[in-house]
């Protein structure tokens, strides 16, 4: 069988091998993305789904449009406005089906075979091999703690005048500079915001969204596509993500979404906007914040404790990640990958940072995620790091 | 802003700009393609949701594998099975968010643009679109009463040697004869089955689907792909579809689908599959069919009264639609868009032929649903049918 061109610009995950290994009893995992399931509201959801059903059956379980479903489109327009973002009006999102659909659509409404896209290194996998489908080359900008380097996103977009930007500026990579500055005008340059992760801030609230920026910089709105979603802290299960674009581009990635899925299931659309609607959110919010933060705070002192200057990181504010590099310091091991294998070999697994670049990949980092297992799982699966580390 | 190239080769639908006079009070339509919301077991599905959030909260709110909700696999296998498909393991089929994906992901993951799709002449409107988007050349096979034209189609196959033939042999175009002449394996040209109607039969059971009939011809499963839904039968809004596909088109469509929308609700998954499990679908699959065949005789009965021989049709024997002719007879109208554009005048609404066809539109045809009206709409429509073919 002959496959389509497009499926030779994409690899398969060297994550996705890594993954197969996890299956091993006992072990501790610090390799996935997910949220905890023990923090979802199993009853708040669980209530906002028979409401949605015994309020509104027809609407819940027939096709709807492929925009999304009204009463949702304004509470996510409410939503917006708690988190700084004005002048958002429902029919100003649709309802993706995930935030990954949003990247799809945008990737497939805008990418030619011949483009350039940006994005951060290291970026979000999936990104990556999702702009590649559509063909374009996909390059990296470096970060560093505070979020990409702005002035080698700026050398960079003059050098290859990319059909558009992809950033994530609130964890794990958080910098609210780049808008303010009013680059993307200059550049003319489409920017993508990709916001899962926002609302999971451990002590301050982070800098606002590009999104509520925006509003500071006239014109702004016309080059800025955002993306949110309730997977990081509602249920990544309801598959409920928006899209916030200018409205010729909506109107166009409305078209292809009408071709790709038709629309996002009503049912988790009518859930997810009776649970909006129940108020039940910012209590939600304020848990896994503290839960999150507490674990957190756990890795970095356990890592301080068993790897010391063998790793080199910037513990984070927020999100669901450390992100870390091996200093090789002592002679210790400096390769993710190897260190991976190592790892898993002593009972404690992580993913390497390198399929997180889009090229140039830094062979040295690696990425631990403290959503998911709680704080005794946490000690224990580091000291097996450190133990790993000296193996 | 510039979109992409993609973007070119497909066309906002004409259907949509008629469907925005749908809003006008009184009208009585057989425009739309959906099932009726009336039919829907809405206690069924409360309990199957219910039932799903209780007993597995975890996996039914937390991300999910890209393949689909193992459970419900299990039971697709299983409904597949009671319709005569043997030799179907949860592992031979996948999950998508409706049969629209399914289509989505076949087409990503074959079409070149340089590649031709045959298709039947009228087929599903969005099918045409979804693989434009996919850069191919789309050409249509004439239909007649019995399904697509075989002879035609062999003829197409061989002066256009396409990467795929998609058809929905079951409802509107019934027809079981391609598979049987062993014609697939000769050109190895890749047969997409689409199945949204083979449960919605009004007498006895339609031939068995071409996937059924694989096991009679050895081989012939390398080169079938066959999409199913629950959106006729049970809620198009859980969004449910599933694709049988050769292993390595099914890998590769998986990876397509992993970086389109990570995985289908899992929400919705393991509502169905609860669903499913709790063998209340026998009892709506019939209820389902009684109706939809009372609706289709009473549609039958006053159309010959009241548009004779102005209107060519062979009454459907399931599914949801009239697909018919307009024969111009006495100097009556001929052309499907002139005619519902003075139906509408009169207060009745149906969709004109044209949109169906990929290339050289019958322009006397026009589809009218039965779905969604009762027998006293039905009659009162189809009157003001008339009325509309003598004005």
């Amino acid at each position: 069988m002959q496959f389509a061109d497009r499926l030779n610009n994409v690899e398969t995950s060297a994550i996705r091998e890594l993954f197969k290994l996890l299956g091993k009893p006992g072990i501790i995992s610090f390799a996935g993305g997910f949220p905890d399931s023990a923090m979802f509201d199993v009853e708040g959801i669980r209530e906002a789904s028979a409401l949605a059903l015994s309020k509104e059956p027809g609407a819940a379980l027939q096709y709807g449009a492929t925009e999304g479903y009204n009463p949702l489109r304004e509470q996510l327009a409410l939503f917006m406005a708690t988190k700084g973002v004005k002048n958002i009006s429902p029919e100003g999102l649709i309802v993706t089906t995930g935030s990954q659909q949003a990247l799809d659509l945008v990737a497939k409404t805008l990418l030619n075979p011949d483009d350039i896209a940006l994005v951060e290194a290291p970026t979000f996998l999936a990104t990556i091999q999702c702009f590649r489908l559509y063909g374009p080359k996909v390059l990296g900008v470096p970060i560093d703690a505070h979020g990409v380097q702005v002035d080698k996103l700026e050398a960079m977009i003059q050098q290859h005048k990319p059909k558009l930007v992809y950033i994530i500026p609130t964890f794990g990579n958080p910098s609210g500079a780049l808008l303010t500055k009013e680059r993307r005008l200059k550049y003319k340059t489409i920017v993508i915001e990709d916001d899962p992760y926002g609302d999971l801030y451990f002590g301050e609230a982070p800098p606002p969204s590009m999104l509520a920026l925006s509003d500071q910089v006239p014109g702004s709105r016309d080059w800025l596509v955002h993306c949110g979603s309730l997977s990081k802290v509602l249920s990544p299960g309801l598959r409920v993500g928006w899209m916030v674009a200018p409205p010729d581009l909506l109107a166009r990635a409305t078209m292809c979404k009408q071709f790709s899925d038709a629309h996002t299931s009503t049912f988790a659309q009518a859930t997810a906007a009776q649970y909006l609607l129940s108020g039940r959110m910012p209590a939600t919010l304020n848990k896994v914040r503290s839960v999150y933060a507490e674990r957190a705070q756990a890795m970095d002192q356990a890592l301080q404790r068993e790897l010391g200057d063998a790793l080199a990181y910037t513990a984070p504010q927020g999100g669901l990640f450390f992100w870390a590099n091996l200093t090789g310091t002592n002679g210790a091991v400096k390769d993710g990958n190897a260190f991976a294998k190592s790892a898993i070999e002593k009972g404690v697994a992580f993913v390497p940072g390198a399929p997180f670049f889009a090229n140039d990949p830094d062979l040295s980092s690696i990425r631990l995620s403290f959503a998911t297992a709680d704080l005794a799982k946490i000690e224990e699966g580091i000291t097996r790091l450190g133990q790993a580390l000296k193996a």
